[in-house]
């Protein structure tokens, strides 16, 4: 169960947010290494100290689900970010910022959410995931 | 050709519910194991009697692209739910619910379409897509 | 570092489309082979001499992002269509477009971009993608 996990974090909505969340939360808990590379609008939601946003989803959650999105959060589900903490506290979970989208979003490491680990380009991110599975959010 | 291949099914939209089960089929279609991990609003689109939703599609199909897809509808394009029913005669296709989605949506197994075969936990998704190829849709 | 990967690009917001550009240029540098096939909007965005596009990204972008991408456009960055063109060079990088998406979008051979070189169904895309990475973007 050591087969690495990458994720190309792309998307920037609270639920896709949630969804790499969980899928890397389970990922560590079955011992696996995973390593997300934060691109757009997924690196979007890694800056330090800003301001929170609107919730944000996918379009086709409308408001009824935007609704049971609210309610869950209301009633303590753990937030995105709170789950990513927990997911590095229980294993191996290395977060890089894509060096482009830090050009396009004028991003320096000290704009980071301490949770990101550094900065690499799309090489070295391949180079780091050349074996196991690897997903687009 | 017997390598796995998991699929989280994240959206819920009627163009990449389409492209999830065409690609399911051709896998199946190979003699591929299919294993579908139903989230947030792909989830929300396995209601059992659900009334017809409103033709829902990515936002840059615009008016153009929503027309072509009514009229291959029209035309008699099997429907993704039609085409996921056939992948599972053809070959080996398991469709689960996630368990915290749910909640999130507030289901019941009863609640759940036919096509569905259980529900399960994200651990338990990443034990049985430990090998193999694993997409997001 | 031959492991190979295939990608279905089904988006085609203008981040996507650069995001996948990226990748596929990425792993082509590494000296992986790389197989993408067209779906839906992402093949509706390789139509050839057609009008440019009114730039669209994902929805979360919102007016900032936008103006974040708008922005380096203006400083001279490569467009996705240049960047794969250079991974075409560099790499071994082969588009297919899906039939099915032929189909629905009334395209024939002539109407792609010369990027595009060929067309197949998804049972082919299995068997081309039957081993390595495969990403939906």
């Amino acid at each position: 169960m050591d087969e690495p996990l990458a994720i190309s974090l792309f998307s920037g909505t609270d639920d896709k947010l949630q969804a790499a969340a969980v899928l890397t939360a389970g990922a560590a808990a079955v011992g696996r290494p995973v390593h997300i590379f934060l691109q757009y609008w997924g690196l979007d939601a890694f800056r330090a100290n800003g301001a929170p946003r609107e919730r944000l989803l996918a379009p086709e959650a409308g408001p009824e689900g935007l609704a049971a999105v609210e309610a869950l959060a209301t009633a303590g589900q753990a937030s995105w970010h709170d789950t990513l903490a927990q997911a590095k506290e229980i294993g191996e979970v290395d977060i890089q910022a894509c060096s482009l989208s830090m050009d396009l979003l004028r991003l320096g490491p000290d704009d980071l959410d301490p949770l990101v680990d550094g900065v690499e380009g799309v090489t070295a991110f391949w180079l780091a995931a050349s074996e196991g599975q690897v997903l687009f959010i």
